[in-house]
């Protein structure tokens, strides 16, 4: 079966810091680099999530999408600090974990097999991408 | 077997109107908003069509691609009204059902299995995808 | 005095097609070509807008000037249809009368000697700029 | 006299708050909203910077341009937090203060009458430029 | 008297080097780093011309500036090499040589008066720009 | 099991000349149209290389991707010619041989499985994909 998707584009602008509290201060340095700086840096973050459509009968409505995703992404993290407002208790804010959160807090709220993909652009150079299994697809 | 793909980007713009006869003028409007605005509004599309490659021998050679979209797709949508122009009979000019339209159109006229993907942008923050099972690929 | 300037970025989406009453269908079509299309077709435009600064006192603060170009702008063109819907009554809808229109509509709401520059984006290769003359800024 | 410029794009991460002591926490929240938020947010900058060009003969050249603003702009912002680490002391870190504090920076090793234009882009839809005046030009 | 631009925007892909005859191989080689390496490199060029309008009654029809710029510039730089097919005879093919030649390619083609300004994209960070002095404006 | 990528993006400007010692002069020309010009063009060329991520603990750390990128790809192409100063013997320097070189010289350097796609951008609306097996993902 062929695969109609719709991907929307959401945007907020966060502080983080690449730290790690299983390393010692040079540790992360060594390997987080100026990322690691003390006082913390920012991006302009782009969210760009994939869902599944049903063609006129979407799956999903994609203003319920836009809902879904506003309450629980932009609001939580738009105009914050990644490391000290947010849950990212165990692990840095890469941007690879940052998608591994997008999806997983996501992925309740949205209808069963309808999500198929979370990016994250963090720069002009970087991306970083969350995706369902193909078997799920 | 790895694939190689080409994909390239074409435009147009075009006029639509987000409108279905099954609902009342109420259910439209509650259904698709401001989209549903009574004389329309409009778009710059862009169309991105993802063929097979054969390397330096090409399955289908983009010259020809270039020629079949622009016959079937860039003139017959470019700054034309999709609602009153074109063949979206029984179903609203949603981009899901524009991709799929696309989609259908430009099958016929590429080999076999060269046809891997149609994309199209209808603004900013809005990407419609149909994209042929994975198994066809 | 050197000058700081903030630009906003602002979008809407509408319908239009390039006609004049004052010429037959046939030099209509001869002066407008394919934007002459008797049904119309749209475009995604952008407006830049761009004030005069007092750095950290701001002549005129940013989020009054949302307001001013979201009540006066973008909810008049959003999802309209330029032709049909607006009070372009003398002038065809090109970029240069529209940008006309749009600083008309601005300039009464925005402080004498503030508003440096309308800039219309209507395709990725058209710009259209207004800007007020060089001595009163 | 035509004028040749050349307009070099420099970028730098960095995290701030909008804040201002003069201001109680209601009213900073008053006049600054999210942005206001304690632990700060942050974007991705980039940095234009225009100087004069006298043709093949340039007046400053290009390679010695990116120095200065390497060592200048930067090292000094990249990866920082505009207000716990740089000097905007009596000021918000607007982005009018920041591109006044930019010019301010670099005016000093640029040769005098070469330095045009510097501006600043925080957001997709939100740019500040300082311009030199008219006269000096 | 309040201006109003239009700015249409060309590209065209060529190869050049960046050396003079003026210079040693390793004069050269100091001056120009590995933009003078012998067999050369290419751009993706943007040319973005701004002619002044009159409104609805344009002073030089788009349309025409387009076949001029067509005829002038594109067909003559498009899949060209900068240094071996045109006539940068006594002149590095730097991008504020290419600008001024394009200036003078095309002004005398367009009523006198209308040509504002000529810019040119070489990369993403490569900005050079030909703007008529203020007072023929 | 859900797949993590990183995409990080590349640049290097090169000029090329699609041409094949395989056919005559005539037959070049029919086949690759101005793209044959004898002294050649060239292109900022964009590489976008995407590497499977183990989250916290990368698979592949990006600084040595990095590395391996600039060593391997950056430094050998940019400012080159493609045609005179590499290794594309028996093959046209079209997109599709490119990609598929670029392939081939990261595979060795990258841990077995984790290179998944590699792309490249030639012109705005030419884009050229190279992309491991599914079954190997």
């Amino acid at each position: 079966m062929p695969q109609i998707t719709v991907t929307r584009r959401y945007r907020f602008c966060a502080a983080h810091r690449l730290h790690t509290d299983h390393l010692t201060s040079d540790q992360n340095r060594a390997a987080f680099g100026k990322c690691n700086n003390p006082n913390g840096h920012g991006h302009n973050y782009v969210v760009l999530v994939t869902v599944r459509s049903g063609g006129s009968r979407e799956l999903f409505p994609l203003n319920q999408l836009d809902r879904v995703v506003e309450e629980t992404i932009v609001r939580r993290f738009d105009h914050r600090d990644l490391n000290q407002d947010q849950e990212f208790t165990a692990a840095t804010t890469t941007g690879e974990n940052l998608v591994k959160l997008i999806w997983a807090l996501l992925a309740p709220k949205i209808p069963a097999g309808s999500l198929v993909k979370v990016g994250v652009i963090e720069t002009r150079d970087n991306y970083f991408e969350y995706a369902a299994p193909a078997a799920s697809r």
